[in-house]
């Protein structure tokens, strides 16, 4: 049986094979992707992110476990769950990322619950175009609902978790004086915004300041999201409509998750009845085909230019007898026009 | 007087305005960089990034007055200093970034001081380009020392650090469990290790983890680097040779301080006496003329290609008729081959 048709009837293993495949740009992986495209579509998509130490990876954890149990939207009963955890680690930083998953690792017996790590690997863009595949994959392979997790802060991951229906950013009180989303800027993706921790002190500090930093942002806040990490032609960044909400969670003590899972709900019912989903959705097509234009673009040119033309023209930059453009005009001249 | 005599001349003016034109991607602005691009060469490239909350703005506040008053290398005397704070924020953040650089507005008022911050805009790389041309520019101006200040944990941000000559990564105690550095994958490219608010409880502990992290990593530290975040042909991530040295600091008490700079500037030594200062530049000087590349192509595909074409490719992405990958077949067969 091909890979394709053991990932469709449910096969774990394959479905691990073909994430593998997907991560390394396994030309095998990649038509088995195609092929699976047309079979996906009904998923979830729950993009979870925030700055280290927020309790993300404990939280999804938690949301996984719950989802599992009774479903994400009202009334659905338990449903399978998969979950990406979107890492910029190197392989020298495994341990202490699986020490954190110890909560997923009770997750993992479970076979309606699958969860996979991804690893920053090669250029930038790679971890992306990777994460992308293995939504698509996961989505293919029969998991209505997936929990793509991200550390905040960065442009690159913050890009992950845009592309999702839903997005969680998730903040804990006493990290400094200020909460971190405010300053990191990624409050303008949030559709959910969640203070994990909460048994903490100043849990409900953090709260105040992310309300009256949202009521500032409103009602001009979707331009300005659009203003400054928008695309030129690209949707509008959420549904508009939808005011984000404030909730407490405390993963450690496993309160407000079922309360954050109705908001969750509440706001794919928003995306259905506004019509918004297919904008989300239309932007993540928008993004992946972005993406791997430049990479098609890059690998085609790397074809035609002989290696040691590029370090001709690097070396020359080094000795500052050609600035970094200037090189590039050179180097492109023949090609591009 | 034309923009490239002015910015050489020392107006600061000028200066600020040929960064605006380079955010601007404004083509006199990105022409006058390369005019200028032979009078650089000169600077320190100093790189700090470490997770939001950890006090990087006020320790890197802290370092550039001192740089100021005593100079980098040892005995140099007063110097002119840079700094670059790239912030993945919005407009919609700009006071909360404001507020957090009070100290460096106390040093503003000083001529030999000059100040940036670099918001994230457009399409990812574009915050990249962006900062690689100001440090171009200000290393033309005459600075010396640029200070280049990214929020660690993102992709794109620990990029940003890697080009530069030395990098701090700086955490803080009391930040959830585990020191961030280590979770986060950020350890390996770090050339000085700094716990800042040492003032507080944990920091002994935070120290301790680090070294046995750094301990446990070597000697296949910068192989492991490679594999994880290198690109094919790159040059090794550090100076062979270099043990990264741990330190504590606290930007809030005044301490530590002119340690961390005797310890940037003995990387900077080392760096000259092991001949890795060249390896630097030519790792630099290549992942720019990538980046420009990279822009280069996909600008001269998108005018070779009607907005049309891309937008029906999408659409029938979204309706799972094309997988990504097919659509980016299609859209490309006719120009690249």
């Amino acid at each position: 049986m091909d890979l394709a048709a053991a990932v469709l009837q449910g096969d774990r293993l394959a479905l691990a094979r073909l994430l593998t495949a997907i991560e390394n740009e396994d030309p095998v992986g990649l038509d088995t992707l195609s092929e699976l495209y047309p079979n996906g579509g009904q998923a979830d998509r729950i993009g979870i992110t925030g700055p280290p130490g927020c309790g993300k990876s404990s939280l999804v954890a938690r949301l996984a476990a719950h989802i599992r149990r009774h479903g994400l939207r009202p009334g659905t009963g338990s449903v399978k769950v998969a979950v990406i955890a979107v890492d910029p680690s190197s392989p020298f930083t495994g341990g202490a990322i699986l020490g954190d998953r110890i909560r997923m690792r009770d997750l993992a017996g479970d076979p309606g619950v699958f969860i996979r790590s991804m690893a920053s690997r090669g250029a930038l863009g790679g971890l992306a175009r990777a994460t992308f595949g293995a939504v698509q994959a996961l989505d293919a392979a029969g998991y209505p609902v997936i929990l793509i997790e991200t550390v905040g802060a960065g442009q690159a991951e913050v890009e992950i978790a845009r592309t999702a229906h839903t997005t969680l950013v998730v903040e804990a009180p006493g990290m400094g004086d200020d909460v971190q989303a405010i300053k990191a800027g990624i409050l303008e993706i949030a559709d959910v915004l969640v203070v994990n921790k909460a048994d903490l002190p100043g849990a409900e500090n953090a709260m105040r300041q992310l309300r009256s930093a949202l009521a500032l942002g409103y009602p001009a806040h979707h331009d300005r999201h659009h203003a400054a990490v928008g695309q030129a032609g690209e949707p509008p960044a959420a549904a508009p409509g939808w005011v984000p909400e404030v909730l407490a969670t405390s993963a450690f003590k496993d309160t407000g998750v079922p309360e954050l899972i109705d908001a969750i709900a509440r706001h794919l019912a928003h995306l259905d009845a506004s019509g918004s989903r297919q904008t989300v959705d239309q932007r993540r097509a928008l993004r992946e085909v972005e993406m791997l234009l430049q990479q098609r673009l890059v690998e085609w040119f790397h074809s035609k230019l002989a290696e040691q033309e590029l370090q001709a023209a690097v070396r020359l930059v080094v000795e500052r007898k050609l600035s970094p453009r200037q090189a590039v005009e050179r180097l492109s001249a023949g090609l591009v026009a």
